[in-house]
């Protein structure tokens, strides 16, 4: 029975990037749907349960993308919603890269440091990739600093996260201009800059002067970067004694992930690989 | 020359199911398209009919779905009218599975008897499943009773067998109520309920209480049943003297003959897979 | 790795045609995308270019189809214009078969005589496909006289040609009666019509009324045909002492050249398939 993998975007038109990259990961029958929403879905998911027998479900799996993580994230509830009992399928959801990419990004810094009691801080943290990354830090009982332009902003994502982690240390910090985020950084080990693109969290030289920091990253490839000290290809780079992570350095690592979680869809047919599973894949893609 | 399936589907987003099951059927390349009609099929089937060699077209089908079934007619219309002299190629239509269901039911209730000149009564006769139902019913020389909420409605569907067989005997009954419903069917050996979601045609206890009835099939999956008395799964259960069948019961065969007809389309380029060769099919599958 | 063509068609129903012709050359993965334009395209590239290494992008290609041509070059322009450094993939464009179907037609004709020197008219030559015969038939050092309703239109035409040809001999002629185009034939020893559909550019007999006329080829197989005593299936049919192809006569080669030139899209990553390098496709495919 030939494994066949469902992907279900939000976009108009289906992500041409997970086609390769499912495709990569050995997928030959690869159904791609675009236009994919809580109406339209109901039919689809269907078509995935309804067709094999119960043992022969786990050929059949389910792939959710697009590049609105809200809209994927409600899309991945109501496909779980609609199995019942014995007929289900696993599931993915990366939109916009979102999970794979925080999955990444903390797995490498696990790779060079100690997380447990580690002072991280999150630039960016209310984004869908910032809350992730936020998660898997608290997940790894780092005392996390959720940075966001008011502090309310920040709060659901300290609620979503304490949700989950009751004893997890969540601090919140407002800043809305270079000096404050440069200021809000200083004594923590670890920085995350998660933000959307075109913002510039730290300007050049802000690396040298943060105090104690040990350890890098930002996220977005394109310019103006998050962290102008930071290029898009720096990949475990020092730079004034700290190494440094650009995208595209996190990225090779987030591909490897994302095609092993393609793989590991079709293991057994109840599997919902979201932003911890996906880390989980990480830590051993990484040989953590 | 490797075999290609083209799924014309006149929903937007085109079945998963229809596109599982091909898969499953041995088509190794299957062209899915959603939002299929009239006015834009005719480029679709000059490209099925103009890409390879006449000798070579047998290795090229088309498969019309869509849950509209009206829809899928006029489309197999469209597309047989397109085709001229040798440069055709093989066709199945099977909106909302109506062929499919409809030849897997009358397939099952020939195997546990005679249907010459049995006496059957189909309940949501006017739908597109109950028509078919009726018609292959009437192509096995059964005596028909089509039941519609008006008489006026059942009128243009025993029209329609008719001008196939003019000897067909098809009576016809009106019934808006179970209570109504059930004196309907009194007398007849096979009873099928072929209605939309929803509709319950038999409240619970009707079943023993129909004088001579012999077998049953309720074709609605959804609840409530069109059939108090018949759940989803059964498949050849007794119960209360009368052998019933769920839709799920008859889902088995189905979806064999479903498979057999996609595997049979690439025979020849010359098939029109509808009602009929359909019906001819399951009889086959199921060993009849 | 499994080579990946993706398809981007500016209809909203992707091309069969192309689809089926792709399978035909060997394709296993077709990515097929429909309403592609100048806006949503540039995910599809990124999708293309940051998900193999660039060692690995030979690997996967873009093909740019749909039945209006001048959509298809503005698309053309924009994919290479994503393209950066080494971060490219080969692309070839073939909205309605206009570079395919130039090329086989000017090949068909340096089979059968010299091009250099020959004196050449086209009619219709300022639609899409009238426009690469005759920039083929400049390439070729062919005498070519373009013909038009009125002079205006052709200079366009002329002007882009000589752009790439300075030294191309290009004449203009206007005709809006089969009468005057007769006319204007005379004393050329090759007549290419590349109308649209329904256009009748020489009635019957013409041929042989045209002075010194060798080979004719019409390029509709809509009927009414372009050159009335020309039939769509005419390969090298002597007529009145006049070479004649009809569409499909010059179909088979332009379906040669069409898969010729998708696998050769493989070869490296870093090709354009336009009409010039496809007339070299075609060449060899005709082995000239």
């Amino acid at each position: 029975m030939k494994p066949i993998l469902m992907q279900f975007d939000t976009d108009a038109l289906p992500s041409s990037f997970d086609r390769v990259v499912a495709v990569d990961a050995g997928v030959e029958q690869l159904f791609s749907y675009g236009n994919v929403n809580g109406e339209n879905v109901t039919g689809l998911v269907h078509g995935a349960i309804f067709t094999r027998g119960p043992a022969d479900l786990k050929h059949t799996a389910i792939f959710i993308g697009g590049s609105n993580v809200l809209e994927g994230e409600r899309l991945l509830n109501k496909v779980t919603k609609t199995f019942f009992g014995p007929m289900r399928v696993s599931v993915m959801m990366d939109s916009n890269g979102c999970n794979t990419t925080a999955a990444a990004a903390v797995a490498i810094a696990k790779k060079h440091m100690k997380l447990e009691g580690a002072s991280a801080i999150v630039l960016g943290a209310t984004g869908p990739v910032g809350q992730r990354v936020s998660e898997l830090l608290a997940l790894e009982k780092a005392e996390v600093t959720l940075v966001s332009r008011t502090l309310d902003r920040a709060e659901s994502t300290r609620d979503a996260i304490r949700a989950r982690f009751p004893d997890a240390r969540i601090n919140r910090s407002s800043a809305s201009t270079p000096e404050e985020t440069e200021a809000a950084c200083s004594g923590h080990q670890l920085v995350f800059a998660a933000g959307a693109a075109g913002i510039c969290f730290l300007t050049e030289g802000s690396l040298a002067r943060i105090e104690g920091l040990k350890l890098a990253v930002d996220l977005n490839a394109v310019p103006p970067v998050g962290i102008a000290d930071i290029s898009p290809m720096d990949k475990a780079t020092d730079k004034s004694g700290v190494i440094c992570y650009g995208a595209l350095g996190v990225g090779g690592l987030k591909m490897k992930v994302h095609k092993q979680a393609i793989r590991s869809l079709f293991a057994n047919n109840d599997q919902v690989l979201e932003t911890q599973p996906i880390y989980e894949l990480a830590l051993q893609v990484a040989g953590l």
